[in-house]
């Protein structure tokens, strides 16, 4: 599985997918796979299993394990996934990275070590060469994780050049997940030869149009079709004023609300399955009366889940 | 071993154990005994195990079993414990938890979930309550542990509330480590009826005056004698002055540099084991030049450390 890090396997749109739980809050296995299969099916090119909208840090790495090798066995494509494996102790991260990678994950998108706040380039470096040398094979293709105001550890630009000397090879992207604009136009432009994803589906367009590898958006888990309409669309060099504008006007409405609650209520309501608006805490759903006014926010945008 | 929350078994001057590695950076269990067994013959009522000092959320869960067990099985006092046990995942606090309680540990030191930000009081009161049932027994004593500039997540005096209100025969204590002594003070006040400990040695006397538990501070493990020396003196309402300057001068020291990885530069120093200098990424040791202003700094002073 020898590639290079230039290589454009990676982009596109992909869906950070959700985890339904059970009433005990543990992942619902077969729920999942489900809503794996839709995703892709409504045009999605990939799935991130595990990221921050799909509670990753939130399970334990036996249920990380559990679920990712259930989803895989039942079908969902290893090659169309990328694996969500950065932990606050280095000898997790190495475990998922390792295991996704034998399961034939197309890619990993890491985490840094996220307990200790204020580590340096150089440490953090230094973190992902640990990793690299613990997994035991540096032939995979890294994806760095930068959601600082989540992890409270920034991927700065200096890191990726040190991680980037140390492993060409092995880096292959960079999700950035701060959906600021500037700062991914600058990720897009001086990492021209990784793949970088804005973390937010209102930015494929102008991430397309200098060079950006699509999207990485937890809108995908609820828009999925038209947001891989506006790639397509803005690939192609057509207009897409109004496609852009479509698809942002749900992502603006779902940010009004705490964004991984009010994609499950939604899914809840399109599917009248109730367990769907579970989470782990310390997420929580949306109390009752978000709830309702999310489902007349969308009533008015006429916005029907094709679920 | 029912207790009951407002008893003083907790008070008292602990020490947050550093864990010293070996070369593949894997704890050394032989010198972390070592180094238990000497803070508390130096004077501390107790030890914390894996806290943050300890580097514990850079270890697994089945690392931080098998270390724990070691020192317990090898005599170090499990009811001199409180052991660390929150994780971002709250399967993995659940099974440190037990485990603790199951080896007899006194206290169980608690952080709140901490990937995710901006959690309301009542979502981490709902992970301490899924905690709680999944250990199965509220029959342990929990310290909160507050350190919002390293976790991102802050115990609130609203969420204290909640958990006393919740869990009043469980929650036995809080631990602060802000630094802020107008912050430990409110708290000492505010829940007279909780052990409140400050993270820092320099706020032991001013906190015991006005009713607070000891300190859990991570300076114990370079200078406990002198510590426990100002606890036993200003519990005696002596007039400490002057150790409360001695050893607030020694924490001063410390902070200019990096706190953990300076105090295993004294420590590496004090034994001629430069191994002792190890930390886990993102933790990294001193540099050359840090280390020398640091050992200067030490004897400027003519601090030696009793190794």
């Amino acid at each position: 599985m020898t590639k290079l890090a230039s290589d454009e396997v990676l982009n596109g749109v992909w869906c950070p997918a959700l985890m339904p739980l059970d009433a005990k809050l543990e992942p619902d296995v077969e729920k999942f796979i489900d809503h794996c299969r839709w995703t892709l099916e409504e045009g999605c090119h990939g799935l991130v299993m595990f990221g921050t909208t799909g509670e990753a840090n939130s399970f334990s790495v036996e249920e990380r394990i559990r679920v990712l090798d259930a989803a895989i066995d039942a079908g969902v494509p290893a090659d169309r996934m990328m694996v969500g494996t950065g932990c606050a102790a280095l000898p997790d991260t190495v475990r998922l990275t390792r295991h996704a990678n034998d399961r034939g994950a197309l890619g990993i998108l890491m985490l840094p070590p996220f307990y200790y706040k204020g580590a340096s380039d150089r440490a953090l470096a230094e973190s992902y060469d640990r990793v690299i040398e613990g997994v035991g094979t540096d032939d995979f293709r890294l994806v760095l994780y930068h959601i600082p105001q989540v992890s409270g550890v920034p991927i700065t630009p200096e890191l990726v050049d040190l991680v980037q000397a140390r492993h060409p090879k092995t880096l292959a992207g960079i999700k950035d997940s701060t959906g600021d604009w500037e700062h991914s136009k600058m990720l897009i432009e001086r990492f021209a030869d990784l793949a970088v994803f804005p973390g937010a589906e209102n930015l494929v367009a102008a991430g397309l149009e200098v060079g950006g590898a699509g999207c990485i958006s937890a809108g995908c888990n609820v828009n999925a079709s038209a947001i891989r309409a506006l790639y397509d669309a803005a690939l192609a060099g057509e207009d897409v004023t109004e496609r852009h504008a479509d698809v942002e006007r749900i992502r603006l409405i779902l940010q009004r609300y705490a964004l991984i609650p009010a994609m499950k209520q939604m899914i809840a309501d399109a599917k009248g399955d109730p367990g769907w608006t579970r989470l782990r805490p310390p997420l929580m759903p949306l109390n009752e009366a978000d709830a309702k006014a999310l489902g007349a926010d969308l009533q008015d945008l006429d916005f029907r889940l094709a679920a």
